[in-house]
């Protein structure tokens, strides 16, 4: 079958082998699967990735991803059921599927964002865990419903901010994540919420997925629109942009006490003044992804209609051109969101 | 009088104007004042604190220190009262008092941290605002009440870390921010608290003042000593030495879900991977100071022998060899605090 690669820092598209479902696994057809900031930033800075993963302690050890191997990327996508494996319990074929980007097999949970060994997103058929399966309701675009992931991102960063009712909110960066903590932070009756991003498009995403106020950054920062506009709430800063200086940026303009969580990727070296910490009391939080409960809720907050993701989508491309939609997404003035659905 | 100022990146002692209390002040004979690690830190990046606190923003603007003039610090003091000002209460002379560093003209705070135009703990005497005298219980020795500063500083970093019992502690450090971060920790029924330092000395003050283990990290990392000794309860890591490398080595060491907390003056630039906080979900917490309540609370646990800071006074100077404790607190091996007695 064909599914787009990682090789030699290129993305390359190529005939590879066809994935196999095992025991309690089920094959499916990739009927939409979207391009994430994080394969952006792993093909310019996946050495960095490999190597900072190594080095750290205290999580489980996980096989590291080879670079000198061709590397299969594509963690939001929304499936079509095909077939099941031996001696397993599966939705019938035709049946739209999502599922957390992981295998379960026995008590082992392998990650399908970046792998050697296993099919993922930006190809035409994977396979996932029968047991990880949630079923898409009829009728829901897979395209939008392959914006869970991202969604469930956004929501994980709002939920373990401990934001609530009566604070404030800067969004610093409308990229999907961004845009999914503003979706999130207007559900839970957040306001005012700034968003800042220096795409104009961008902006008015922001506002029309819940942003009281977008602002270019070039002209305002995010801090002081907020200011502006209220200036006396607890304030809460999410660093979705996930390039080197946010961080300090946002130290410098925070009034006191205030909490800067961080779910943007950024995989480059990054320079802070701990002293503006002190002096201040910031807190930088650090988030990552999202547990099986808010991944279902998130899919069920975009089957209700609670939440709208289809604004975020800006594109559609076949698999022959991931790798134009990358370079065009490192242009952001373009797109949000490109998704590629391999059998349109 | 005789005071130690900061002139031109060096403490010299020199003759300085009286200082004379106004209404609603009090002139004290300094009796002890302890020697901080913020003041060391001052001497050698004094440019650089005063230009950082000048570009960030989100904080009340208050008088720049200026490098150019005479500086004075002391700020962990405790005094002996000689007299009050025009139409004000205070306890009668000889009374000794501590108070947190700051004169309160009005609504006005005025910092005696790092300042140009007020006397501070380096000198023979200096003026109190009445309303923020703490008076210190007969008995107790001045050069012990003026821990009450560092002690402070130490509590209001365990009652920000929100550490609870259940809850392990890794204090990177032992000196005497440290040192009171592991007072407060045992006072908190945190098990266990390990302790790291280079400095043998420093180790056996840790065991003194409470920590269950103390390592040499050219030995074992701190938080290695905690995967041997428990390695299963919720960790908060508090990083009290302030130099740069310490954040992110702890990033590294840390397990998931690590809470950093970070009291350390660090007055350089440091070097962060945001990809290790956001794969582990780390949190890094900076903190600073105390509020007048946990300052009072402070000279109470000392008084009442709750907490027994006299473990970590390892020198006694007059005024004139203020110089020569400085450059021996850069060697942490000889020491840990030093306190100043003007009149000893």
């Amino acid at each position: 079958m064909k599914a787009a690669v990682l090789r030699g820092g290129q993305i390359v598209v190529d005939e590879v082998d066809e994935p196999v479902p095992g025991p309690g696994e089920v094959l499916v057809a990739v009927r939409a699967c979207g391009i994430c900031g994080s394969d952006l930033h792993f093909v310019h800075h996946g050495a960095r990735f490999v190597q900072l993963s190594s080095e750290m302690r205290g999580v489980p050890t996980r096989p590291a991803v080879d670079l000198g191997r061709d590397v299969r990327m594509g963690h939001e996508f929304c499936g079509e059921v095909l077939e099941a494996g031996p001696d397993t319990d599966a939705p019938p074929p035709g049946t739209l599927v999502t599922s957390i980007p992981a295998l379960q097999r026995g008590a082992e949970r392998t990650s399908l964002s970046f792998t050697n060994d296993e099919a993922a997103g930006y190809g035409e058929r994977m396979v996932l865990s029968a047991s990880l399966l949630l079923e898409v309701p009829a009728g829901i675009d897979p395209a939008i419903a392959a914006m869970t992931e991202p969604l469930a991102v956004g929501l994980h960063a709002v939920n373990r901010s401990g934001i609530q009712a009566g604070d404030a909110a800067v969004v610093l960066g409308c990229g999907p994540v961004g845009l999914s903590i503003i979706a999130g932070l207007r559900r839970g009756g957040i306001e005012p919420i700034v968003a800042t991003d220096y795409s104009p498009a961008r902006r008015a995403t922001a506002l029309a997925m819940g942003a009281h106020e977008a602002v270019d950054p070039t002209t305002e920062d995010g801090v002081a629109a907020w200011r502006r506009l209220d200036g006396r709430r607890p304030l809460v800063v999410f660093e979705a942009v996930g390039v080197p200086g946010m961080i300090d940026g946002a130290m410098r303009e925070a009034p006191r006490n205030t909490r800067i969580v961080v779910p943007g990727l950024c995989m480059e070296t990054d320079v802070i003044q701990p002293v503006i910490g002190i002096l201040k009391e910031l807190t930088i939080q650090f988030v990552v992804a999202y547990d099986g409960d808010e991944f279902a809720g998130a899919l069920d907050s975009i089957a209700t209609g609670e939440i709208d993701v289809s604004p975020m989508i800006t594109g559609r491309v076949g698999l022959d051109d991931i790798a134009q939609a990358f370079d065009d997404l490192a242009r952001p003035d373009r797109h949000t969101k490109v998704v590629v659905e391999p059998h349109a």
